[in-house]
């Protein structure tokens, strides 16, 4: 037992952290960016009357059922989705499936913190483009020789959006490689370029059903693409992992699809509670960005964002601060009900108040 | 749009091809090893009862209370157990976190045909072992130095089964590798060697509720080892999809420990129902290794095997045969209900009287 030889063929990664979840109910949770209100009525409709002696079979291998609702809801063909065990799922076998160049693949420097973890798993070569002093992305970082480029529209954790323009600005600079459009909060957004694949066939354009549907605890995702892009996606996945939704992951995502109505009332609720509640923000002294997504990207010219952070947590409400370098005077806080963002700026009001002396 | 240049960055690979499934609920299906019989009842009830609420958060990333279910029933702690996406997304991280060496990894020239496609995703350099005339897995092929050992106990498509002594004997002669113990089929064989963690700390085993739980919907593999080897599985989901399982795919699953009584059951009904059918097919002049899995593998020395494949195909009662090297004259046929076992057997009979000219 003593040499442990076996030790050095042990894999070297840092891994990605996600946000906490805890288990307390009475927490208010606005540190993962999930929906607060619940998934479409179809949904529970699905769980109740499922015949559990299904479950005994193997699911679609392909989501069949799943794929044929995506290409009927945005007006596409089967073969132009992809589906997959949430976006992260979608977005590392897209990275694989594409990205095999010994050209760095270019992303923003402030952006979602899983593209650098997966370049280091898959030994990828990377560059980041720094976003400029307002967080902006500045198209022209993106015209140069690459392996490939991904950008999130909107972004995160910043919450800017960008419209059609920039979307085939970067596009037409980039031909002769693929590009990810990450639309994880497009329903929140101004634009999706979903509407672009026709025309372009290296853009990959990939959504969740975690954000906008209400259905993180379901684990669904998507891409959009051109057949022969999503054939190699198929074929990765195919490498991988054969079946990696399970037949309710497929059913209740069908279902979340046949409820138009229910989602853009949800999205429309997300939105005029994200607007009221960053102007409250703002009249309390805070920075922010027009935010695109389910969250607010704020920061406080007097305060500590760290301090703020942990004044509301012990107040039972859990926000995000990561400790990295650009950022760390942010605070990322998810838009959830008026009660819940009412429970924040209740709780920010009282941490300006104590720690401002007259 | 004519150069194309993007495609030089596409993966070049060949990816597995997994059993059909097809949609027509006449066809009697023994070709993808799923359970004949239903998952245990309280799964039903977990599903009937969920709270679509609860799907808008995310589900335990670590898969908390099916980890705390596992080490209960297995008599481990919390950090002995890995959950993943079923035991293929659990095999290919395993791989992942485990194979990184020059050497090549051995596991044997007939067994699941998904290993050789993840050493080519993941380049991982292999050299398989050729099993018996007998298709048995001769232990010593196994002595040499190597980057790392795969073997399935039972073995597929073979469905031969080793004992204590042969997988104590592997481990002995392997202190310096991590060894993959793949118990998928464990639960109708002799013995699973899940026992061993706490005696060899390179050894993990993997296991899948997809065959003897009944839930191959589901998606639901995990693997038992020592807290060390799990940590780096851990890291390498980390890196790839933070939430593999989703809420239902947990408490599916906790729900199918939950009832050991219905597992023994079940297990025990495969098990009678397989060796009864081996012993119709033997009657037949098929020759047959005794099973420890739930299906049998067998050839008949007077008829090709496709001919019977296809002949049984058309009377809608698919099985699964190999177009490979050394196994192209075998069948191999899912243990199915009594009714499903008869109607094979029927088929399989006029296909031998049509064919037997007096």
């Amino acid at each position: 037992m003593e040499g442990k030889l076996w030790r050095k063929n042990l894999i070297d990664i840092e891994p990605y952290v996600a946000g906490e979840q805890p288990e307390d109910d009475k927490i208010i949770k606005l540190n993962a960016n999930e929906n607060p209100y619940p998934p479409a009525p179809g949904v529970q409709r699905v769980i109740r009357e499922k015949d559990a002696q299904e479950l005994k079979k193997y699911p679609s291998a392909d989501a069949v059922p799943l794929k044929k609702a995506l290409a009927k809801r945005y007006g596409l063909g089967i073969g132009n989705v992809f589906c997959g065990n949430g976006s992260d799922d979608v977005l590392a076998t897209a990275f694989r499936a594409f990205f095999n160049s010994d050209k760095p693949i270019f992303f923003p420097d402030i952006t979602y913190s899983f593209y650098p973890v997966w370049c280091e798993l898959l030994k990828i070569p990377f560059e980041t483009k720094p976003v400029d002093g307002d967080f902006k992305i500045n198209v022209c970082d993106f015209y140069g020789e690459n392996g490939g480029v991904v950008v999130p529209n909107p972004n995160a954790p910043t919450s800017i959006g960008v419209g059609k323009g920039f979307i085939k600005d970067l596009l037409d600079h980039n031909r002769d490689c693929i590009v990810i459009i990450d639309e994880a909060y497009a329903d929140f957004g101004r634009y999706s370029c979903v509407e672009l694949i026709n025309e372009y066939d290296n853009l990959i354009v990939t959504q969740t059903f975690s954000k906008s549907r209400s259905l993180a605890g379901m684990r669904v995702g998507m891409a959009f693409a051109q057949p022969e892009l999503i054939q190699y996606m198929q074929a990765v996945k195919d490498s991988y992992n054969s079946y990696p939704l399970d037949q309710l992951a497929i059913e209740t995502a069908v279902a979340s699809l046949e409820d138009e109505g229910y989602f853009k009332e949800t999205v429309g609720k997300v939105v005029s509670v994200r607007d009221r509640t960053a102007e409250r923000l703002r009249a309390m002294g805070f920075d922010l960005p027009d935010s695109e997504t389910n969250f607010l990207f704020c920061t406080h010219p007097k305060f500590r964002a760290e301090d703020i952070f942990s004044y509301v947590r012990e107040k039972g409400i859990f926000i995000r601060y990561f400790k990295k370098p650009r950022i760390d005077s942010y605070l990322r806080i998810t838009v959830g009900t008026p009660e819940q963002m009412d429970a924040l700026c209740a709780a920010t009001e009282s941490f300006l108040e104590e720690n401002t002396q007259a």
